[in-house]
């Protein structure tokens, strides 16, 4: 397993350390190719569907039972690491060809994929490719989407063969979008520290957080620094950095999942000597309850108002995504909390912060996620590393959980 | 006079309604020679110095006393407005013209000036002109510097006619560095609106201010937004907005004159899903007593400090300009007040907030500012304007003053 992945980093690799897999590129397709391979020497049904997700098939005995889909994306961000999206690609497809060679045919029918694309980062829309199969991603969106270079996600994806102007008529092994789907299970890197800091080697996702993403704008008076008495400004920076400091002082007081961050912030036609007019900031807002996420974001902004009218500012704000919180399945977590037991894994439950293709599986199907260390918590960048124990470990726990719902006590339970 | 302040103003006039006269550049040329010609129908003795710099020169009776300058700067910021230095260019040789009109041959030799370079926005380096002509700045930074398109100072002289290489053999009417200089008066738009607030027409500059810039840099550690718990965090502007609030908290305690400005802050690979690792701001800090402005800013970086060090961020600071503040002289100061009194004109004492070619004087030689007000403190910008009233008001005060040192009162006192 850890072989197979340290060769799939290959595709894309810079010279940084890093690697660089854009969805329909060369080094995508070629990884995405070299799954298919993989795959079939491992005994897998493997093909493209429509969009370029990869499925690797071993059917089971009981065609009536639907499916148990395993994987994670192929796609990196710029400069990325080896093991967001790729460790739970080849981690699934290595748990189903070792289940395949030991324990034959299952049950249930399992299915390894390999998504094309959840980053988001070649064109300005995340998950193309568990969302092409939940059904949550139009495909009229290919034609309106468009990467900085000004091609649509249509052209490249003709480029890269995958002509689906006609969904019917695309000829790819797998359908489009899937009507037939068991479960979802997903190893991933937790991208953060908390397994690190709580010293475990497992972590068992509860929830992927909601999220709402808003654009602050404060507008004040830009002045001359040294000719306008304090009393006399309005500041738009100083008003912003007082927004700022109380969205993170509401965040600590609101406690632990809840996260806020203001990760941008822009002084418009900023100069040493001028006092701000104009400053722009986002709000990134994250919980894994939705009405707690939604009371924090109008408590907050109630209070952002108060200080923009105290300071004789107006401030406008724009949302610019509000995505609900998705729970993982209770059940399968306890699945993986049993297979750690099993394993001997420290492990504990966490929710995820960041966005992953279960978030949508999760309100069609039971879903699950397991996480491994990220070192230091570092993600999206070539320094990314977990621990070649914990990858392991990880592995094993997967391995446990799908011979559970393929062969084992959960096999006859209809998902 | 104010025919005369429109006419100026077509010499590098753009659509917005705004001036752009950049040094050396052909507006600028032909603003300067527009001043010659309009000085020499006033009956000045007037012609360009080694770097541009243009005087306008009404002999008096008595050789050996030096003479009273009068004067402002003819270059402008990109897309200035039409009273920043031209006014007082303009007021001052109208002012010499009315005289010489009037009163014929003063005793005190009276000379308009009309400085090549006050503002800094072509090359990186402000009071070119009358740092020329006070000693301030030495020739030799004209082959240090260059503006943005790479050309050097001494290069954009030559091309303007200029070749100060030898400044013995410069061959212009003046010389280059001024040894024998009696005192320096100069009428500017305050670029504040204090003077507005306070329904005041004249403003008399008690001195002007001071002022430390520095840069800050805030360093803390990069993180995933979503999975990074707040209490986890090394959030470099979560530390810097606290920093811009103690800033302004501080200065408003500290009361006037002081004033403290963040102008530019920069969130380094700022996006909204992750939490800053750098931040960079300017500190600008004004204040007319040196040791109350170094006071201030020691207790301010010892505050950003602690902030830094609670935090668990560290802070590199760099300190950029250090000019001490320049007092006007009172005597001068008075005379203007008395001007005042006789003109029925409303005045006040005020620092000057913003920097001037009086503050390279101011330590050579007495010197004095008359403050006109300027509409809604704009300054820089096309909106720039101040009323014809207190326009002529100025111009009045300014032609009294001179009266007093040329001819009356003054006229024989050695400066």
């Amino acid at each position: 397993m850890l072989e197979v992945l340290e060769e799939l980093s290959s595709y894309g690799a810079n010279a940084e350390g890093g690697v660089t897999r854009l969805l329909y590129t060369d080094p995508w397709l070629q990884a995405q190719r070299a799954i298919i391979s993989k795959m079939e020497q491992l005994g897998l049904e493997a093909g493209f569907d429509a969009v370029g997700n990869v499925f690797g098939k071993l059917p089971g005995s009981r065609q009536d039972e639907k499916p148990l889909l395993t994987g994670s994306h192929i796609d990196t961000v710029k400069t990325g690491g080896k093991y967001d999206g790729a460790y739970g690609v080849v981690a699934s497809m290595m748990a189903l060809g070792y289940l395949k060679a030991v324990y034959g045919a299952p049950k249930r029918t399992l299915e390894a994929v390999s998504f094309c694309e959840e980053e988001g980062s070649r064109f300005p829309l995340a998950y193309w490719g568990s969302g092409h199969v939940t059904g949550a991603r139009p495909l009229w969106l290919a034609t309106e989407i468009a990467d900085s270079d000004g091609v649509t996600l249509l052209e490249a994806m003709r480029e890269a063969g995958f002509d689906v102007t006609d969904a019917t008529a695309s000829g790819q092994q797998y359908p489009a979008k899937r009507e037939f789907i068991g479960g979802y299970i997903e190893i991933h890197i937790e991208q953060g520290s908390i397994l690190t800091y709580k010293k475990k080697q497992i972590g068992i996702v509860t929830a992927i957080v909601g999220q709402i993403r808003l654009t602050v704008q404060v507008t004040g008076s830009s002045n001359h620094a040294g000719t306008t008495p304090m009393k006399m400004r309005k500041d738009a920076l100083a008003g912003a950095a007082e927004m700022v400091a109380i969205t993170e002082q509401m965040a600590l007081e609101a406690g632990e999942p809840l996260v806020a961050t203001v990760g941008r912030l822009e002084v418009k036609r900023g100069t040493s000597n001028v006092v701000p007019g104009e400053v722009e900031f986002t709000l990134d807002i994250r919980h894994t309850d939705e009405p707690e996420m939604r009371t924090f974001c109008v408590r907050l902004l109630t209070r952002l108002e108060e200080i923009a009218m105290r300071r004789g500012l107006t401030i406008e704000t724009v949302e610019n995504l509000h995505a609900p919180p998705v729970a993982m399945q209770e059940s399968m977590a306890k699945e993986i909390e049993a297979a750690c037991e099993a394993g001997g894994f420290q492990h504990m439950r966490l929710p995820s912060g960041a966005g992953h293709d279960a978030q949508l599986f999760g309100p069609i199907c039971p879903s699950a996620m397991i996480f491994v260390p990220s070192v230091g918590g570092i993600s999206h960048s070539p320094e990314e590393f977990t621990e070649a124990d914990d990858l392991i470990a990880g592995f094993h726990t997967l391995v446990h959980v799908l011979y559970q719902y393929g062969y084992g006590g959960k096999a006859d339970e209809i998902l």
